[in-house]
């Protein structure tokens, strides 16, 4: 973050005509932008919403209500144009990337061991690093997985503690005995993976999946590039809780774009200090939530850099 | 409301490339769009944005931290384009207009008697009943004028009863002797207008201000149109108390924009059993949170119009 540019939109924001902060989390969120984007001015003109997809083989323990081959149908309808991602990023004038990640490979049942090789992971973790586009000045990662909250939920375990039932949800709407089917694996999980607990980036590999990893790796290239970022539902932010538990301070550039209905992101975004940007009971995933809160931001920044101060403006302070 | 258009938005939502129900707030604001605009695919094409001005007589009892010519001063910023809404409006692609109502004739003091007389309260009515635009798809009313968070908690104290000091905020940012002299201004406006408490609509013309009641006005204009309405904040939601206590079903047609920091802003709400679409911590006015609320419903429209059924996807459902 630019510490300068940074203080240079406190000022800026405190002259301009309103009442001082009067703007609330659109003020904060302005001055997070400037920080991130080196200047008091900042803008939302190209934003960028990838979606990465990755197939996973826990689900054959019956952890989802949808069958697997709906990863790639739904895959199919991103590239078509039909799934809620792609009205939304038009709705914010959002580019929209689309990446499937090996899905005639789904990552090996966690139960039994690693869900993936280290090379595996790796070459995840690089779809997402080399994803960002050129001028993107707000970044938005999201997934599609079916299985994945599962997935999601044995990172939190791994990375925060507590029960795994603490962290199994209902997901795309599995009953109460599809959320016991997805505790017990996890526990499994954890037992046949115990250094996942002792290491975030190996709780990624043997409780994860590529999609999450892509996210994990666009996080981080964002982060080194200085483009903040808006993290979507609950199995985003466990991409980012992986790095922010591996690297003090490597999700600084990023905000919760939303709390889910997922009952336990509300607990997970609360362990990372995150305060989401929108409550709207979404529980879809494909960076649905942080989709939308894009227009959020942009006000943000349009405020912050088109508003004309009381000086200007002729306004008694 | 069409309840024919809002079964089949249902029908569709149910039928849309998702989780049932997946989007949330979103699902509820597609489908509440649908039964006023009488489509199962609605649009957010062509939104309205209108902020209505006017003065207050009981500014001279200290009750707010701006003098009463800010009022003015602002609206030249509207026109300049230099203010808040003005670049929220550009940011979701709304038509702004702005309506300066006899700046230079505040409303009486109500401590002394009514603010209004009938012809002046109805003349600011029409103002608003005449400004809905041809082709408004969705409509956001907001408002600028000095002192006119005591004019809105002086509304509210009549409509729902308690003490003055229930509904009184800070503002634009009093302090605690402002917060007494606004308390202390309602419950002698209170006493010079007996009227106010029995009828919802001299509480507006006793009370309120040429600003309220256009907001009054274009509010009650929409449902006779069946367009749309988004509420913004602690005094426009003020003026649509009046409607919904003065007529039941009033405001059927309006959805709460967001939740302003004006503490008493959330009992408002609940009282009119309104869930705020976004929580900002907002306190602004000027349409300021029901403007970045468009873009919310704008994506709600997106997702239930465009979106791939499974049949028609190929998804698995």
């Amino acid at each position: 973050c630019d510490q300068a540019a940074r203080d240079a939109a406190e000022a800026r924001n405190d002259r301009l005509t309103k009442p001082p902060r009067s703007l609330g989390r659109l003020d904060d969120l302005a001055i997070w932008l400037s920080g991130w984007q080196g200047t008091p001015k900042p803008a939302v003109d190209n934003p960028q919403i990838s979606v990465f997809a990755g197939n996973h083989g826990v689900t054959q323990r019956g952890v989802s209500a949808y069958p697997a081959e709906v990863t790639e149908q739904m895959v199919l309808n991103f590239q078509a144009g039909g799934a809620a991602i792609n009205q939304i990023a038009r709705s914010v004038g959002a580019r929209l990337t689309v990446h499937a990640i090996d899905l005639d490979r789904p990552t090996a049942d966690f139960t039994q061991g690693p869900a993936m090789t280290e090379a595996e992971c790796v070459a995840a973790l690089a779809v997402g690093w080399n994803a960002l586009l050129a001028g993107t000045d707000l970044l938005v990662a999201g997934e599609m997985g079916i299985g994945n909250t599962t997935a999601a939920a044995a990172i939190a375990t791994a990375l925060f503690g507590g029960e795994p039932r603490d962290w199994v949800g209902r997901g795309t709407g599995v009953d109460e005995s599809g959320m016991s089917r997805k505790a017990e694996a996890i526990a499994e999980g954890l037992a046949a993976n115990p250094v996942a607990s002792e290491d975030p980036l190996e709780a990624l590999r043997c409780l994860g999946g590529r999609e999450i990893a892509a996210m994990a790796g666009i996080i981080a290239r964002a982060r080194v590039e200085r483009v903040p970022v808006i993290l979507d539902g609950f199995i985003c932010t466990a991409a980012a809780a992986v790095l922010a538990k591996a690297v003090p301070g490597a999700i600084d550039h990023a905000q919760a774009g939303h709390q889910s209905a997922e009952a336990a992101h509300r607990n997970m975004l609360l362990r990372l200090e995150l305060d989401p940007i929108l409550t709207l009971g979404m529980r879809l995933g494909e960076a649905s939530g942080a989709g939308v809160a894009i227009g959020v931001v942009r006000a943000a920044a349009a405020c912050q850099s088109g508003m004309a101060s009381f000086a200007e403006a002729g306004v008694t302070g």
